[in-house]
């Protein structure tokens, strides 16, 4: 049994009580599966660049903490971003743990050959839109009708390597810091226009990531636009990617748990920031230990090791140099006094 | 119009779309009443010692902000708490808003006679027990049998000052560092056993608050015990004092809402901090920004200045000379992108 450095030191609490049954809310998932994305989404914003080294004791701990799907790295221009320079030495590095699926993100044409080349990537087909005009030609050079166009091509190059797109992502689904609020049907359309693409290209639409990319999500939102798009394709699975840029991440997700969502992206510690917040102290993705906690009291099961990821968290938080937003790393776990540690 | 500092300077945003009404949840209140406990609950775990006058600027920029009800600083020991050893005479100072109440904590019956005899301080006939036997011992070193044995002298003490006792307080309700989760049954039990002390001695309950004092409730614990209790006592007024020590605040205050919680304390940046969580970077009180943020999100009332707000966490960021958690002052605000603004 891990110790929780946090609380008081008693193992064997006297009296404690455990969760009772009777807070589980029935219309939860079971399960939950969270990806975690800290050593990409999180890490790229962070000025420190962390030895390759650092990098897989994190990604390990990740690991052995119980996440069973870890955003590694990026093939993208090291000059861009430099803290992903190193990804195609950090995947032949990886020790990599049985069932672990281990992933990366690329954004042309010349970093899914890098993926494949480097042949230890878990690559998935899966295409990216923007519910934001403004914001996808300033990220992509692209507008959406371009990005529309090319989609043929990604899911022929997939197909060359031998994977179906079944997956598209929607980037700021829920608003934008240059449009503002995106109307739910705009990103409805955006989803059967991608389902219409693939149909056209031999494959079909399975898996839709909805991202709240610049924190403008709240629970109202999660449980209109999710259950939108639940109530027109009850057979899609939807996942979140959830940013806590104004506070609502974790009750962002309860809400969306609500509706039968049942995957999360999320980032260790809360490592991350958010690039068009206009303040470097603003929060990035959702923190995955505070998810994981908020599931665990409620009886949803993630398969995390609590104790075990705080410790990531605090690695990540040595490793960047800087406290991280996350909030049980500090407040302290509750496992010890859960039915199996009583 | 006060301008989000955060945000993209365009103050007229083309082709901005304002929230959609479709979004509201129909089973949240219409409207929210927030209770300031920063310049108290969160300043008095502060090692700076603020100035009474810098103070008065905070409280006065809260009560411009539109906060009606702000607990303003405590009648306790001045040894024990030396940031409020100056109460007294910061409620001489205050420069009163209209139709704003200005509270105050006190313990014992000197604290109150202090209160009293200072004039300006809005009292409420308000009794406190704790859900906890080990915490309220260590807290106030009495049992919970011998608080339930004052209550009538504290009845008979506001009575003696012409106030009504028609509140009580329920700490650590939803679980204890010490005695692990509070088993819901116990905290229906103290309500009822409060309610008969009251009409035993001349008064009638009317409204109950539940505090989450170490952090510990769930999303599905709000909803099961304020259920409980809403169930057996439709007429009792609830209100939550939630922190945010584990990072599920602002997802408990938004489940809390959605059984029929219209009353929540907060602290205006996250102000404060948990001193049972043994790590001086723990999180306080739930944030009141990030709180009026997710109500005005879901079109849920709270008759704050959203900007006006973060301005006031900004300069208790200044006073108190560190980083406060609170989200949105970091985020922005999306007030401009509202109707208003269009």
């Amino acid at each position: 049994m891990r110790e929780d450095r946090n609380a008081p030191r008693r193992q064997n609490v006297k009296g404690a009580t455990n969760r009772p049954e009777e807070t589980r809310m029935s219309d939860l998932p079971k399960t939950v599966e969270i990806i975690e994305v800290g050593p990409r989404d999180g890490l790229q914003i962070e000025p420190r660049i962390l030895t390759t080294s650092d990098k897989v004791r994190l990604i390990d701990a990740l690991a052995d903490a119980g996440l069973k799907e870890i955003e590694a790295g990026s093939f993208v221009n090291p000059k861009a971003v430099p803290q992903m320079a190193d990804t195609n030495e950090l995947f032949d590095m990886l020790n990599r743990r049985p069932g672990v699926r281990y992933r990366a993100l690329w954004l042309n044409p010349k970093g899914l050959e890098r993926a494949l080349s480097n042949g230890k990537v878990d690559i998935d087909g899966k295409l990216t839109i923007t519910a934001s005009e403004t914001f996808i030609k300033r990220n992509t050079n692209r507008s959406i009708d371009e990005t529309f166009a090319e989609m043929p091509a990604w899911i022929q190059r997939y197909r060359d390597a031998g994977i179906a797109t079944n997956s598209i992502g929607v980037m700021a689904a829920f608003g934008c810091n240059f449009e503002g609020y995106i109307p739910e049907e705009r990103v409805v359309g955006l989803v059967a226009r991608a389902m219409q693409v693939m149909a056209d290209n031999g494959c079909k639409l399975e898996n839709l990531s909805l991202a709240d990319t610049m924190g403008w999500g709240s629970p109202a939102q999660m449980k209109s636009l999710v259950g939108k798009i639940r109530n027109k394709w009850p057979d899609l699975h939807v996942k979140l990617h959830l940013h806590d840029t104004r506070g609502c991440a974790v009750a962002n997700a309860v809400a969306a748990m609500e509706v039968g969502v049942s995957e999360f992206d999320s980032s260790v510690g809360g490592l991350g920031g958010c690039p068009f917040a206009g303040h470097k102290g603003a929060a990035g993705n959702i923190c995955t230990e505070d998810l994981a906690f908020a599931c665990g009291e409620m009886g949803v099961e993630t398969g995390i090791d609590l104790d075990a990821l705080v410790e990531a968290a605090k690695l990540a938080e040595d490793l960047v140099g800087h406290q991280l937003p996350g909030k049980v790393m500090k407040g302290g776990t509750l496992t010890r006094f859960k039915d199996h540690h009583a």
